[in-house]
């Protein structure tokens, strides 16, 4: 089993994750159907959705509310490019009120005040995208999207990485649909990091 | 917390369920974004996908293939009634394929031989799913178009606890859309025998 498969496992007494099955099957035969008994199949979880270190107010003091809403309004440009654009919606006015959201979100998160609690209430984010199918790979596109934003837009690179990781484990809360047993893939600061300062020296 | 959310719960360390959140934010304030240091929420998973007792070979031995073809084919036919009919194919020929594979898995399952494995390999009937989004809701219309199946074919009733206690926990595994972050509905045998058995009288 490799690091990630083990991070998104979940050894609590016989439960373990369909994710580390795939790998057990692969060793050893599969139990026959039918036999005199009957054959209990252990309880399952799918993956554990990893921690997320929500980021202190040093990154609203640096770029301020002008840059944050800069940088998701770009993000958000550069997904309407992808084949995640029919997540969002395709009126201008409606698509306009998901970004106005998400900027009031992402400066509350980064130290900006209660510019989005005091309008929507809790963030609740994997509650709010539920009525939207988002599977692995759309998550896979949407923080290849804000890598690209980061380098494009030059983000301060003494905050990148305090930013880095609290979106790379965040976005993983947003799937809904699985369409594999695979671990989720992680983008560790540590993988990301050279790609991501290079722009800024 | 009630019964049905403490099964689908994990308990491994800090990491705990999406549904034991749900509970516990009704009780404490959610805290604040952007303070003055990092703040790390916790790793959590969807839910526990229970055990699957499957079946002896006792239940085949009193149906025999033909009953548990005639069974598939009225479960089928009353699920294309129901809102998830858009989930099978259209095709007459591409449904009757459906129906005969999943004949053949019941056969098997069942104790009458590998009629599905030796055609099809192995089950991996969560695998075999993910191309078709399956979510809370049209679990719920699968097994209850599996009661009504049930009653209506009038299954032998010294063999419907067995049968319920394989099917109920095994349409779960089959869930791969999540909508809500709620425990997943089970209707365990204690609350739907009465139900069951009274059309056997």
């Amino acid at each position: 089993m490799n690091k990630t498969e083990e991070q998104n496992s979940c050894h609590s007494g016989r439960v373990i994750s369909f994710t580390q099955l795939n790998n057990e099957i692969k060793e050893k035969p599969q139990p026959r159907f039918g036999g005199d008994e009957i054959r209990v199949v252990d309880a399952m979880i799918d993956i554990i959705y990893p921690s997320v270190p929500f980021p202190s107010n040093k990154i609203f003091k640096t770029l301020g509310a002008e840059y944050i809403r800069k940088m998701v309004e770009h993000h958000h440009h550069l997904l309407l490019k992808t084949n995640i654009k029919t997540l969002f919606p395709q009126h201008p006015e409606a698509l306009k009120l998901v970004i106005d959201r998400s900027v009031d979100f992402f400066v509350e998160a980064l130290g900006g005040g209660a510019v989005f609690t005091s309008q929507h209430g809790d963030p609740h984010l994997r509650q709010r995208h539920f009525k939207i199918p988002i599977n692995e790979n759309d998550r896979e596109i949407w923080l290849a999207m804000y890598k690209k934003t980061l380098k494009e837009l030059k983000f301060p690179k003494e905050h990148l990485e305090e930013f880095w990781n609290w979106i790379e484990p965040l976005s993983i809360r947003m799937i809904n649909r699985r369409t594999n047993t695979n671990a989720i893939k992680r983008h560790h600061w540590h993988d990301v990091k050279t790609e991501l300062l290079q722009v800024n020296v």
